[in-house]
């Protein structure tokens, strides 16, 4: 996606083998990039969370692998690679994945060929990822299009979103915002109610950020809004992304998704979910199963911003000797879904559809 | 309520004729009183928000009048000095009340009795809001002790509230929190989930600094995480206060409100608005006819905290160039709220039983 004119991709190769990334703990207060130049910078990089996202997470590990191979392809040196990346974010699934993947096709060929087919595989791995949000995102498309042709063409499409699930999480498009970006590209007058999304704010931080470096309208609001701009008819669809989704449709997401999607319901809005098939979990009917991550305290008591000095800082904003909780995600059942986007089409929430979609899985789960 | 162990009001007469308050400009990082020795102090007060919430704003009023007229008990001074107060907060409807009535008493009588009179009647409305408050809180505590008896007394009750509707907003007890403060006098385990309420963090400051002030177990909580805490079972009941509410029931309350509402239908949890019978708007049966206040798009973008050196500042938290909506309140419909609980007792959302309670009002409207 752009920033301020120029293509961008969360991460790419530079010639010379070196790889590089945008920086995203410096977002959205200042934009830069890195480059990784050595398998500790990769480790680094996922480790301090300068990349996040599932997908870029497997894609920087892959190319870390890369950077570790070009100083040793030996055996013993993709093996420790390996761990050493696996360890940076232990419960991340597609970091697992990515370096099984990577292994796994390193492992059988001689040493001096490893380099060239690493950073092949590397970049296959990243192709892949941009393909399957490109493909959710053009399927989407069809749904903004319709939505807007029902609204007669008038005004502007309003969608509103919660969380990011935009080209930051991923190599480029997003999930969610992948349509977002398309139908910007395509002359849709889209404009994008942004959920602040507390307590991470990644609505307000990256979302936003991205929105207004591609140029897409937008208006941040508190979490609390949306319920209130649907009752007015502001909002003409919802979509969101999901960090697991059952083989019947329940959708886990940010915390406070849910409220959204009982809002939607309530007024009559269309609720989306986008999502690759790889974040179906086909073990898994009732989201009430899953188990839902409880953080640090600080991460609601304290924020980060931009003081009147221009410094970026971290600040308390709760009184000294109150306590606070924090759920990361929580479970929209699928009653209050109107449909699954995933890079193979749309589907309704349910076991039935999802698995004519991914006939493979069929018989899994 | 108690401040530390000490109890407090928000506003209070000291010896000598000064009014004292808290200066809530100040909370949750800092408690300190501030005297007002004349009418600019209290002038200053309100229109700075030192003293904030519709009750209080009038009692300030009322004792602002007392001071100018220590000063200058003349007609005309009386005049200036609702003049001038009323020009602190144009919007507020309890200051004009407030104001009207302290000038409706003190009109007919001589200068040299208006002063003792003036100080007599704004005790009166200090006093009078307190009992009402007194009075929805002994209400609001039948309600929450079956609530107790029918989990059977085990753990603690889970209570969540949105916003500040405690004794801050009013010169004691509180509207939805006067239950909660009596509860816990009484020995009920009452917990308190405290939405922190973005934008402007009421909930985060000044209800979790009261409840932290007057020893009442608490925790903060995003706007999000509500929902998925009435998933989980663990929200036993949800009350708040309002700023309007129709004669037929209709909630007009801080923004967020309503999705908390819908979240408490969804899953089985009774929310009760509690609210002091002026605050019914008698003249309005649909809550989709309340103007909704948008504000400043800073209370978005910015928010106040105290920074890793310790200094109270404000703080920007979204990218330069996006915008941000501030709507103030939304609507929560009759057919989400389980009772409203007045001063004179519990009742329905629907414009019969009100009209029980309040029958002198049943011919207007």
């Amino acid at each position: 996606m752009r920033v301020d004119g120029t293509p961008y991709r969360s991460i790419w190769l530079d010639a010379g083998g070196t790889v590089t990334i945008v920086d995203q703990t410096l977002l959205p207060f200042e934009f830069a990039t890195r480059p990784l130049h050595a398998l500790d910078d990769a480790a680094e990089a996922i480790a301090a969370m300068r990349v996040r996202g599932a997908p870029l997470i497997g894609a920087t590990a892959a190319y870390g692998l890369c950077l570790a191979l070009r100083d040793d392809p030996s055996d013993a040196a993709l093996d420790a690679a390996c761990e050493r990346l696996l360890a940076t974010r232990p419960t991340a699934v597609n970091l697992r994945w990515a370096l099984d993947d990577m292994r796994g096709q390193l492992r059988g060929r001689p040493p001096d060929e490893r380099v060239q087919a690493a950073y092949a595989r590397a970049a296959a791995i990243c192709e892949e990822d941009v393909a399957m949000n490109r493909a959710i995102g053009a399927h989407a498309l069809g749904l903004f299009e319709k939505h807007w042709k029902e609204k007669g063409g008038k005004g502007r499409l309003n969608v509103l979103t919660h969380c990011n699930a935009g080209w930051l999480a991923t190599v480029d498009w997003g999930t969610a915002l992948s349509p977002v970006f398309q139908a910007s590209d395509a002359g849709l007058p889209v404009h994008v109610w942004v959920d602040e999304t507390r307590p991470r704010n990644q609505g307000a931080a990256l979302t936003a950020w991205e929105l207004r470096s591609h140029g897409v309208p937008h208006t941040v609001i508190v979490d609390n809004a949306g319920g209130h701009l649907m009752q007015r008819g502001e909002v003409d669809l919802c979509i969101v992304g999901t960090d697991r989704t059952t083989a019947a449709g329940d959708v886990c997401n940010k915390i406070g998704t849910y409220l959204k999607a009982l809002a939607a319901h309530d007024n009559g809005v269309p609720f989306y979910v986008a999502l690759p098939g790889p974040t179906i979990d086909w073990s898994l009917d009732d989201g009430r199963d899953i188990p839902i991550e409880e953080r640090a305290a600080d991460e609601v008591t304290t924020l980060r911003g931009v003081g009147e000095d221009g410094s970026v800082g971290n600040f308390r904003i709760t009184p000294e000797g109150s306590g606070a909780a924090n759920h990361a995600f929580d479970v929209t059942p699928r009653r209050l879904v109107t449909a699954l986007v995933t890079e193979r089409g749309v589907c309704a929430a349910n076991r039935g559809e999802l698995e004519g979609l991914y006939p493979e899985m069929s018989d899994r789960g």
